[in-house]
């Protein structure tokens, strides 16, 4: 679950770090203006006017830049493996099992800075990129059912989710913030399988306004 | 729904500003630290070394002077006085109502303004204040069945609706943030329902740690 940077990191010649902080720089502007799969590792050297074979010396693939773009501590796609693999009607309990895996953790304290840090600042594109081309997409086609509401309901996921990184760990409401992971994990759990596979009201789609 | 705070200030002698900002200064200290109960006008009034009536004079009540060290452009108990008078079983269709009703309005800005500065700093113990003491509390009686259970409904409750304001307002997901007010309060009531009088999965009081 350790993200692979650190040893690419220690591999660098000394005097490069002008490069690598450059290489980062460009890729957190580019994932947050384009999105993850816009983004490529071409488009990123070519504007930090380095060859693409350094940023894949330094960084590994391009899950591996955007991971440490955004400082976190260990690889999404990873984490949720076990979600995007688990039947329909457990998916609400495999994704609070594998969100709280890592937010009860030793890498509490990097991922809460990460969301401190993301949702303070005046740009929020590393966290939408990182919400819904990150972590969403994989999941996206499984939970389109019916078809045209799979992005409502992951957002509707990232309403609970975020609300507890909040609640739990950066507010640290108590009893809230010291009930055991696996006792959490069954009060949110039937929230996040209602918004997964339950049903929704209808949305009007015929009026996509803004509310006033 | 507008607060009274303004009609103070315009009616106050002018070079006063040093003590009205002191008393603020002060009261949000207070509140942040010992909760809104523990708080007295009278304790801030010897603190900011102003008479207590010149709190009254530029802020009216506490809970009006609450209010204003929290940045909020609505009195929180009167927008929630709906949800506080709500038969059990309309409870979380009340509660999204009421809030929606003020973070879809104009007071839009402020309020969100209000709640990424509280997340932000340092010291959360005003927005906790805010939560636990002056939000939560007139319903606390309510929703305490079985008795105990009252506070960790209302802080799910809390997990909910801090998520919401996160994804649909500031970091504004698409579809979600364009959904209409209604829609979306038929989305999420069900979710604060549960949360303040469903069955919750049995707390294990006797090992209250915190998740390593």
């Amino acid at each position: 679950m350790t993200r692979s940077a650190d040893t690419h990191r220690s591999g660098r010649r000394p005097g490069n770090s002008g490069a690598r902080d450059e290489i980062l720089s460009v890729a957190r502007e580019m994932f947050a203006t384009n999105g993850f799969d816009k983004t490529t590792i071409r488009g990123i050297a070519g504007r930090a006017a380095v060859d693409p074979a350094l940023v894949h010396h330094y960084f590994g693939t391009k899950l591996d830049l955007f991971t440490e773009s955004i400082a976190l501590p260990v690889d999404p796609r990873e984490v949720l493996a076990p979600v995007y693999a688990a039947p329909l009607d457990e998916l609400g309990h495999a994704l609070a099992t594998a969100l709280l895996g890592v937010w009860d953790s030793p890498h509490r304290d990097r991922v809460v800075a990460m969301f401190r840090a993301q949702i303070s600042g005046d740009d929020t594109g590393l966290i939408r990129t990182f919400l819904l081309d990150v972590a969403l997409e994989p999941l996206l086609k499984k939970i389109d059912r019916p078809a045209g509401t799979g992005r409502l309901r992951g957002e509707l996921v990232a309403t609970q989710m975020a609300g507890v990184m909040l609640v739990r760990y950066i507010l640290a409401l108590e009893p809230l913030a010291s009930l055991p992971s696996k006792q959490f994990v069954d009060m949110i759990a039937p929230t996040l399988q209602h918004y997964l596979t339950g049903e929704l009201p209808e949305v009007d789609d015929s009026v996509p306004h803004q509310a006033p």
